[in-house]
């Protein structure tokens, strides 16, 4: 596999972007989203993205340049408009706006639609917690891609709806960001193609029974993706379905448009400043990850991390060594640049 | 199993709150909240604990009367301070301030701290979607009580640590309320009584090795709770780290503080009505409700039931045919009566 830097990656993606009609600024930002998102290892979110946003701005789903405008304009809670833009300048202009308005009432929501594909939600609570605050924030999908069941259900009624949050320390933040559901259809293909069983307790297949054959996931019916929790799977379900009503029924992206292909998105951000005062909360904050750090490891575990930890080490080591990258990623990302005529 | 009725219930309870000194409204509210618990049929939150709450004031660690005080009032972020009264003081006040600020500000937080058992939090989630708004609840627990490992530890480093959120529809509300581990130490404790094991990836033994022992859970080491999650445990760790942050960091109900018997709540409530507004809400909330209960029925399931329908279900057949309560229960409710003079 071919070995970058995050330097090479991100001019690389940046002139790709801008090669297919976004003004600078933008493809610099959708570019150094997935760009981050590849460096902390989170690749199914990082520069394998690439082919499928371009493939989407030539077919007109994004629309790159298109203004985020502000819909409602409620004090500390808001309703924005992506206008069918990159996901990520929505969710950017979205987090910045939580920040400032959350420094002047204390909190502040905001409701986003009409995203494309946000990418790693992570990424707007971290830029929430790089200013002092908390954030939290929850992604919907559209209907064509429902892959996981309501539980005791068997067709899919939902996306694989994560939550992200995050919370300043005197270091890297804590920083959560988990779907709701079981696995993920990129792992499900991945246990497909490499010929193996899945784990029980993943999927239903399409007459609702479970099953371990990734095969019956892609099959006639289709198969479904199990919620998080196992046979406490109504716990899942419940945080899929707040997920459902935040990003999606309060921005107004209802997962029920048939034929739509966009997103909805929610962010939250806290002040510490206006409560407790940053020093006192990161101190306190810090007595916290000491206590959960010092549980003796489990069985078989080399002891607990912290939400985030595993993927600021991966960053770590990727900024020092580079970023592989998948044959088949590169091979496509080749392609697209010979097709703009963006040098590799 | 004695049965009563559900205005027996209120009156006893209510008398027996107001016997131990609590002021009539208050006496009245921890009353109801124990009460409606138990019609829902989430006994474990309901009358049975009115045995621990009169003991708690006897040893002089609840404080009835003890006013609920603003310590920080940054207009849609608050900190309150339960000063060591019962816990559902704290939450309904903060749940009343939220809505009232949340109606101003569009949305608000509220962290309270020096609260005892906060009780079954979906409450205050419920009266938030009563008043048309969003509404979200988490609540941490003391270091005394942790029962649940971070995932990759064998020593119990958090509570159960719940999340609630709930939203208004035409009908009763979405209204989750969720522990964070994988069950409880109440269901372990029934397994143990009644001579089961218990099933797989539910605890660790003292050692960090998995069982299916309920013994072992009780056993010196002591064992520990699952988080949420199975082999996706992070995600649970991870959520109950969120809560842990909220209702303790946030609030300053640190769960460091050895020796402390209290609990850190934390609220939000977001109004629908400044965004959407409350009919265009409910009725989009109405489409997503009709799509998700429209996947067909999974095998050996009756498909799937809304976050909260079964406990509105319960609540609908004990307000008609009366709740039983356990026999050793009642004969504690009775005990307390007779050393109080309540009536029974």
């Amino acid at each position: 596999m071919p070995t970058f830097s995050l330097e090479q990656l991100q001019r690389l993606a940046q002139q790709i972007f801008a090669g297919c009609g976004a003004p600078p600024a933008e493809a610099n930002l959708v570019a150094e989203h997935l760009v981050e998102s590849s460096v902390m290892g989170i690749d199914s979110h990082g520069v394998m993205r690439i082919p499928q946003y371009v493939d989407n701005v030539r077919r007109g789903v994004v629309k790159p340049g298109s203004p985020v405008s502000i819909v409602k304009d409620g004090e500390a809670n808001l309703l924005l408009d992506c206008n069918f833009n990159f996901g990520q300048i929505g969710g950017t202009k979205a987090a910045e706006l939580a920040i400032r308005r959350a420094g002047r009432y204390g909190v502040t929501s905001v409701a986003v639609k009409n995203c494309n594909h946000t990418g790693r939600i992570g990424a707007y609570v971290q830029s929430i917690a790089k200013a002092g605050m908390i954030g939290l924030a929850m992604s919907n999908g559209p209907k064509n891609g429902h892959s996981v069941a309501p539980f005791g259900g068997r067709e899919a009624r939902l996306a694989t709806n994560p939550i992200a949050f995050a919370a300043p320390t005197s270091g890297e933040p804590i920083l959560m960001d988990i779907s709701t559901s079981i696995t993920s259809e990129g792992k499900i293909r991945l246990h497909r193609d490499e010929g193996r069983q899945l784990p029980g307790g993943w999927i239903l297949d399409g007459k609702g029974e479970p099953s371990c054959n990734p095969r019956d996931f892609y099959a006639a019916p289709r198969g479904t993706i199990l919620p998080l929790g196992g046979s406490a799977g109504y716990k899942g379900f419940s945080l899929a379905t707040m997920v459902e009503i935040l990003a999606g029924t309060l921005s107004g992206q209802c997962i029920t448009s048939q034929g739509d292909e966009h997103n909805g998105l929610w962010i939250l951000a806290i002040s510490v400043e206006s409560i407790l005062g940053l020093a006192s909360f990161t101190e306190s904050l810090g007595a916290l990850i000491h206590y959960l750090k010092s549980s003796a490891p489990a069985a078989n575990s080399s002891g607990a991390r912290l939400p985030g930890e595993p993927e600021f080490e991966t960053a770590r080591v990727r900024r020092e060594q580079g970023i592989e990258i998948h044959d088949a990623t590169w091979s496509d990302i080749c392609r697209i640049s010979r097709e703009l005529n963006v040098e590799v």
